[in-house]
């Protein structure tokens, strides 16, 4: 793409959103909702929401993207008054950050792919130099979390129920509710997999492609003017 | 955990491996099979293995990475002769590296969870800033990328099968087949979740919660002891 497409896509909407990194635009989704919140209120938000399909961030990472937020004069921030307990410090979203996100939320630029690092399918592909007992007892381990995970999918669904203005984030939760029952499948398919491969405890370890044999994935790989390297 | 713990389980074998992070062990893994490598081959034997699961590394990354496991001792590399058209730096796995990623491979600490960032349901999180044709699309654009990398993970699957040894990266590639199918069930199930919410093109936006309701993921969330913040 030339830099006057992408201008010109900047401009197709009140000047187009600025560059932020999706991790911004989401703390400003939280705080696209009427109301102020404190940073704390917020986390427990994400942990009960983003977590579930995009980030789970640390309490330190939600105040960067506030601070952030309000150099960029998308968020204000004022203090509470001596009649509470304890002091906080408490967010809004302002006119021109709701016009930001709008233009992010509704803008013409492409969604980037998900990303995906799921390690204990990278101990699988590595499981020639793992014990067959516990790459199982590992795959195992991930069905409980998964299950964990997917109850506190299920409570927030729950509290979202029936709140007609809330349709978008339950149609989210609802993908997530699915994308958990699936990852419980898959887990049950890879050890239904593993199995075949040997039973666990057997001695299943070995070196592959001890012939010096190349690996698969490689064979016909490579274009034929491989570039210098290295 | 005590430190005395994280002490005991790093002891429990030969001395545990060292803390690396997983894209190290990732790149030492695509050493472990025989034979000597580029840095290219191994970009190119992980956008057909590695990236289905866990990382799409860029050419640097490995080249990073390549650095880091030499100075470990963990791989050794070496340049080729004036024979070749051109010269290249291929590399090798040590003993030392194969019994450091057993150790790895093999070890007593726990998998983490996966990690998942999807863009795409973050904007349908946020759908009631979007413009509903404009939502329905990216959803679709999303079913097609989807569709163009189940494809690329067939691929690798024909070229692993029916090689004996690489029996546990095959498992790892029908994990990603059917991780990709789940994806684009889930994707079609999303589609017909925002079409219940009324026809693309029809006037759906609209704020929520513009009665000053709290959103239901903060109702009931927030522990009396709400610490200060701020």
């Amino acid at each position: 793409m030339t830099s006057r497409q992408v201008s010109k896509k900047q401009d197709a909407r009140r000047g187009g959103p600025p560059q932020l990194p999706p991790t911004a635009w989401a703390v400003l989704g939280l705080l696209s909702f009427p109301g102020e919140r404190t940073g704390y209120e917020l986390k427990k938000w994400a942990d009960s929401s983003l977590r579930f399909f995009y980030w789970a961030p640390a309490i330190s990472q939600i105040y960067a993207e506030l601070r952030r937020l309000e150099v960029l004069g998308y968020v204000t921030s004022s203090r509470s008054g001596p009649e509470e307990p304890r002091t906080k410090r408490r967010y809004a979203i302002t006119a021109a950050g709701r016009d930001a996100l709008t233009g992010w939320a509704d803008g013409t630029e492409e969604t980037g792919p998900a990303v995906l690092k799921h390690p204990l399918v990278l101990r699988v592909w590595l499981g020639h130099l793992a014990d067959p007992a516990r790459l199982h007892a590992r795959v195992r381990e991930h069905v409980a979390r998964t299950e964990r995970e997917l109850a506190d999918v299920r409570e927030a669904l729950g509290r979202a129920d029936g709140v007609a203005d809330w349709a978008h984030p339950q149609v989210a939760l609802r993908w997530a509710e699915r994308q958990h029952l699936a990852e419980l499948e898959l887990a049950r398919a890879m050890l239904a997999d593993l199995a075949e491969l040997g039973p666990p405890g057997a001695a299943g370890r070995h070196l592959p492609h001890a012939a010096g044999q190349l690996p698969p994935h490689i064979t016909g790989q490579l274009p034929s003017g491989t570039p210098t390297d290295g």
